[in-house]
């Protein structure tokens, strides 16, 4: 990230500092991509809205598992460092399954998932690399997993925007935190 | 359109019905991606406040025509009817060539554009391709054309952004609105 | 074409240029092909003798709109700026559809064709790109939608002839005349 | 070549026959290419008035040899088995070599070929897959092993019209005679 | 082979020479491969093992004629000049067909070999590329033809087995014994 | 693995049970290749020399790390989860360095390794998808590393072995052991 400097928390518009400061406070470090993105605040605001309008809403089927689950294979296809290690601890906390970021990330086919949730990435992975070739025969396979025409709409959302996001952590050359490669992995401590 | 039906503009937000009341008095007729989106207001608003930010933004070098020839050739690559069509019409409009848009979407490389625009757009492409490989080297070969880190972040961003926008287009099978295909080929009547 | 520059009518042969002439007159510009071809004119005789035998050929089931599709279609994933907008405007023309071409070429999947054509366009992209994996699963579905076996080598012929014009279109940088990017896309004037 | 079976040869168009005849009491047999193409005598005779202005002309650099060695090249690249076999035998007997017809369809790059073959085969493959692509630096390394533009003319079209033959041969299922696959490899008898 | 030299025979080790000796006595010649991998006996030695383990072995019902052409086959998909041609001259002997190597390594779709040598080809060539995508529909169309899940892992196991042959050629520049092009194409003298 | 059943420890042969038993004293548990592989005491006997030829041997500039590098990026490639999660663990203890197996398997040109290894990944990865491009200019990029021809085999051979060992691996769906996804991300405890 050195030809795009993160600002300091410091000098950032409220707005953006009270967020990232709440994201500190819940997840003990400030994830890169917050400090990375807010050195243009009117694109940050809108990445974060994106996000949380396709990451936090309530509606639908998805689980939060299942949206990371489709965070993370669709961008081990865009070779995405970021966004595999970030959204993979993210993955494996939801799912409490310390293995499957991993075995998404290299394939799919052999993770230990749901069939729900196997139809659901090979969906994903279509639209993530050929997108103008998804008809009625992609929508038929997925309802026959129980997925909606509405969940079908998140799948490419979430795959779309991560999309995006993989783009600019490439070009940027965004870096993961190392809190996120061994988070979910093993064990909290407690006490 | 018809799995996701648009919904009509008088049942709108008001923000978001003001906006399209906006476009269509300024444009003559609603731009199907407006109507598209707006089943679900809080990623329209995500949406379009990021188009915002990244075409209607006054600071760096980029021209609206430069912006518009990025999303032309971007979406080409992505078999996006939607954005290739009404993109290529500002296309056209924007740089008063009313041969750009299709020269940029078949092969830009026989296009009659500078030798500015080439680099650009041979970077956009690689964007939207192959942005893991993305490298030094590119960056070299777009400072050599006057582009600077902020400009080199702006095609990344723009490139990123129309690539959402071609996967929902694809997915959601967005159709152009019939009078993008002819804007800025012809001479307009004047009276 | 500055490297091999086209020759003047004046020059050709009395053949080549009597055919060159009679285009002229009847479309009210000499398409660039005809000269830029015609430096050579052995090859030049072939190419139209061609030519005209697949695509003025009164036998088989395909129209003249059928024909011009498979050229736009085709041409379209071998890039070729010339034979996209010459054929792209032949072929609104013969469907009277001023938005097929720009459907079909950015993808067809997408175009107001009919499942006949859809089916045609789908075996002329195979053979365009893989043809080496064209098998009896593909004539069968052909045949389902009305197609003989001389319909198919009509399909191929076309894509064949029309991917070799592709590729001399792309090396010698042929570029289309103007006149062709806008013809079919708005009513004529009468008068 | 069941769904296209090809003509007599006694039921042919006098020229067609003549030729054809001419082509068996040469070679001692004939090749299929020749029957199978017959069932269309207005084809046949495009076909083969433009192979001919291709590959028997007396102008400019390249060699039949180095013809040959373009067309069992591109051909490798295009799965070809009728036009790899047949024009393999040819290539092994001008270039009187009877390995390189097999070096050069698997691997060029390790044929023993002279590197002005070498930089010819290279841009002739590349014409094959991506004509879009070629730019002035393949004509400058073209040049730089004493091509014209005149024989670069040349090998595209040699590459484009070969890339036509593939995709008839592969539709149609055209199988090359069995004499062509021993042709050149061994001493003939001599008597 | 210029920057790995190989060997003279008489400085092997026993055991290595001996093979080779033997390989000589009943073949005529040393072919290259034994003598390129020698400069490492420890990896000669695995290699010869596990090529007799896969190919002398008599277990399973694949003919040393099939296990021959899955080596063909996906030699030529690696673009192996060596393996095609040293292992194309086998395939010929084994099954007694003077064209099979040529048929199956320029595309095996159209060679003359039997629907289970057919499925055998479709499943070595899978293995060749596309490994991570193997399911159970892929046992399922090998069982049809009669195939073990024992014979699914020999295929499996000769094509992993020869893709590392393949790589080790290719870089090191291995070039097939000039004997092995024409072997099995004629008839042998006899007296 | 249902399809092809690990054999108890108890059942195998003397040697490849106290290789295993050595294994499992050093590892605290058998890694599964051991076993999976264990069916076929012929190709195991095989398979291990060979991995110890090159993965064992002192000669050369190779460090274990860098060899364990090798591995881990071009089984990504090949996306076989059992190589990159086991040999993925063992770069990290090797290198010491908790973070580059994910670095490397996701996108190498992001990792934190020294310029002389990314050279030597480029190269892996060319030998694992394109071996028949290699040619002087990669042996050029690797000697300006300080690696010698020997070295350059070594990377070759250790891609090859490794694809090879994918391919079975991915076939036969051999699983990683949980032990591996985490080791070395951890300080060990101690006691």
């Amino acid at each position: 990230m050195t030809r795009f400097p993160a600002p300091e928390i410091k000098d950032l518009p409220d707005d953006i500092r009270a967020r990232i400061l709440e994201v500190q406070e819940k997840a003990g470090f400030v994830p890169n991509v917050f400090l990375a993105l807010a050195r243009r605040p009117a694109e940050w605001r809108a990445f974060f809205t994106y996000h949380d309008a396709l990451m936090l809403k309530e509606e639908g089927s998805l689980t939060k598992g299942d949206r990371e689950m489709i965070v993370t294979a669709t961008s081990a296809v865009n070779h995405c460092l970021y966004c595999v290690v970030a959204h993979g601890a993210l993955l494996r906390i939801y799912e409490k399954k310390p293995l499957v970021s991993d075995q998404v990330s290299i394939n799919h086919r052999k993770a230990d998932i749901t069939p729900r949730q196997r139809a659901m990435l090979d969906f994903a992975l279509k639209v993530c690399t050929d997108s103008h070739t998804v008809d009625e025969s992609d929508f038929t396979a997925l309802h026959a997993h129980g997925f909606s025409d509405e969940d079908i709409w998140d799948i490419t959302a979430i795959t779309a925007f991560f999309g995006l996001s993989n783009r600019m952590a490439n070009v940027t050359g965004m870096m993961p935190n190392p809190e996120f490669y061994v988070m979910g992995r093993v064990p909290r401590n407690k006490g």
